[in-house]
């Protein structure tokens, strides 16, 4: 399917998840696609490197806002009570900072009212990572409501992973023309290896998606 | 009143209607308070140094997060050049940027979490800013709601001036203890003038709230 008059923004990290994305939004016909990063701070500048060479592959634009505002606030635990690598009373890392998405979300939403899109494409997911509120379906429906009303303009957030496991994830990817190439470029790895480190969290999530699924994973080869 | 145990963040622009929300908060015998700006490549950096002595001279603490998301995204006259009175094809004034508020009251609700204050005060008003939809009780309320799910946090955005007319906000301010005396010290004008400039539309909305109320400027002499 090819269209050029159902413009989206897909939120793209240059993970797993949100490139599995992009290509759902290319093969459900949204076109032209724009992909948006954000730079926040992460830990990983590479995930913007590798977000653009998908994008690129994708054949979609790309473009990165800077969002410092996050690691702003992420550092204020530091000036209050609590050590780097504390845990505060929600059981979180003290550098954790809450409403990520809606802070993502919002500025995209500014992103794509300024281009005429009305769609929002993320991987927020609630099946694998319940522990974040701000990847809710009811959390992004409300953010939906606001962001309607605070920019009078119609916007809808479309959550292609909301209730698939990381198995059904896979099988989604594997369906998708082109998408298998571009996975094997991303980084889903906490300590922003290529492949990944295969121990952290983020690695062992991964890498038990692929093998329930029955395929191996195109990144767990030499970085590209 | 006082205590010390209802921390409130306050929305502090440097203007009369935060200047006004700031006082109305201490009043109201929240405490202690946090006031807070958003570094957003404003044209007017004098209006953060106002902020700073305005919450000063309320002894409120003073924080400024980096948001130069909005400026990435925007096109909008007030942070960067072009016509401040030119109209974009949604019929809103140029200055508009959407979901500006949105942003802003998000990344305050994260850090009111990191204090641990369940309280955002702002200056947000509809009465004299009907073209602003981001401004709109009913904009909060959406995302009041999306705040509290996405954060698994309580978070009341309080809106004391909402439904004033600048009459009677320079009303409220005029009976505030303390609050006189800041109001010398807010910046309203477009050109970033104190006293203002007289003549753009936010010296001529300043004037006649004053003038209304029956009340002289107290912005209107030499610069502090």
């Amino acid at each position: 399917m090819k269209t050029d008059n159902r413009p989206a923004v897909v939120l793209l990290s240059g993970g797993q998840d949100s490139t599995t994305c992009l290509y759902w939004a290319i093969d459900a016909g949204y076109g032209p696609i724009h992909a948006l990063g954000f730079d926040y701070g992460q830990r990983h500048r590479v995930e913007l490197e590798q977000a653009a060479k998908i994008a690129k592959l994708a054949g979609a634009g790309y473009a990165v806002l800077p969002l410092p505002t996050l690691a702003a606030i992420g550092d204020s635990a530091l000036i209050g009570p609590g050590d780097v690598g504390a845990i505060d009373r929600a059981g979180l890392p003290s550098s954790f900072v809450p409403g990520r998405n809606l802070l993502f979300l919002t500025a995209a939403a500014a992103y794509a009212y300024k281009l005429g899109a009305h769609t929002l494409v993320g991987g927020m997911c609630e099946t694998d990572y319940s522990g974040y509120p701000d990847c809710r379906r009811e959390t992004l429906d409300a953010l939906e409501q606001a962001i309607r009303l605070g920019m009078e303009y119609e916007i809808e957030i479309v959550t292609p992973l909301m209730r698939l496991s990381k198995r059904q994830t896979v099988e989604l990817a594997h369906g998708l023309p082109g998408c298998w190439d571009a996975l094997a470029l991303t980084l889903t790895c906490y300590e922003g290896e290529r492949p990944g480190c295969g121990k952290c969290p983020a690695c062992l999530l991964r890498a038990k998606g692929f093998a329930e699924a029955g395929h191996p994973d195109p990144a767990a080869e030499p970085a590209q």
